[in-house]
């Protein structure tokens, strides 16, 4: 997602460090004294301006959550959005998805959610997809034995190429939806902004997978 | 799919014998006898009217191809539009897929195609869907090493199902398309007759997987 800077940023996530972490490498070992409870973490790479997380957070008080989001303008939105109604188990982390093997302890997450991921259409790009080999190197390094990914897109390239990539490393498929939004499954499905504004116009596709031992 | 009976088919399948096997088992270590070069052999499970399978021949002379279809008055049909233009590297069999390993022999086979098969939509017909685990472990036994599956269909429940069974058996996807009438790939495709006419109603889905030796 690109954005335009926001000149309030810095100040208003410096106001609320309680929330937001922006040495996350300083954290190592210790997200949970972060949160109330010492419970199952959750983590969605790629954020965006939060409304997933912070829903999931309020649907789930029994899991923990890590919001991650490399933009500091995206995700101040984010936390701005959840300053409205705080609750004790979400934390936002200004950081980039491939530095969380840094971050985070070998099997430290139970799930990783990666939603409307920024497809990178060109061939020489397609390192930087979230879903390339290089990323699920370190998806696999933090997720639990018994963790999984769970990857929504509408981009039907970065989709097609997420089913190899996965099938590829290998991932275990546990559910595949070509059109979540008119799936039975569609009722428990927490909506990003990007979703709701792009649904009407094509197919939501969904993948849920775990690494084999 | 559901067809009329044709009261002529018995008699025109008699008639042209050379080209339409109705005891395969018969020919089990033989078909290369059947053809006019010995050449690689490539098997459609669920021919249909034929279209797919014919053209296919006629675009690859270098390949032997059968064209297996479980009703007689379907691919009475089949062998009929052949039979306007027959080419010496195609041969249809009336048999059930589900028997193709007591009719082949192990790795004889390069590569099956699987395309618009009935989606058995019932949670209890499962089985009777030609990409479950039964009727893949029968492909793996008559594929060889270098084998690979092809498979199209228009129905969603399907294709959802085809990616997680091949997924977890495990076979390794080579190839994925979600839109396959839109994708570059689009150039070389040869259409079923199903395909024809239903493609405009919605995506055509492709899968191409090969078993891990």
């Amino acid at each position: 997602m690109r954005v335009r800077n926001k000149p309030w940023a810095d100040k208003y996530i410096k106001d609320h460090e309680a929330y937001i972490v922006v040495d996350p490498q300083k954290w190592l070992g210790k997200w949970q004294s972060r949160f109330e409870k010492q419970q199952p973490l959750n983590v969605e790479v790629g954020t965006g301006k939060g409304r997933f997380i912070i829903e999931m957070a309020k649907a789930h008080p029994d899991v923990n959550y890590i919001g991650v989001e490399l933009q500091k303008s995206v995700i101040a939105t984010a936390l701005r959005t959840f300053m409205d109604e705080p609750v004790p188990n979400l934390q936002f982390v200004l950081t980039d998805g491939a530095n969380l093997d840094e971050i985070f302890l070998e099997n430290e997450i139970k799930k990783i959610f990666l939603n409307f991921s920024d497809p990178w259409p060109k061939k020489r790009h397609a390192k930087r997809r979230l879903t390339s080999p290089g990323f699920l190197k370190t998806y696999q390094h933090v997720l639990d034995a018994d963790g999984d990914i769970e990857f929504k897109t509408d981009n039907r390239g970065l989709f097609e190429y997420t089913l190899i990539t996965m099938n590829n490393f290998p991932l275990k498929f546990d559910y595949v939806s070509l059109d979540l939004h008119h799936s039975p499954e569609a009722v428990d499905n927490i909506e990003t902004e990007y979703e709701q504004k792009f649904s009407p116009k094509g197919p939501i596709y969904k993948l849920v997978a775990h690494f084999m031992a």
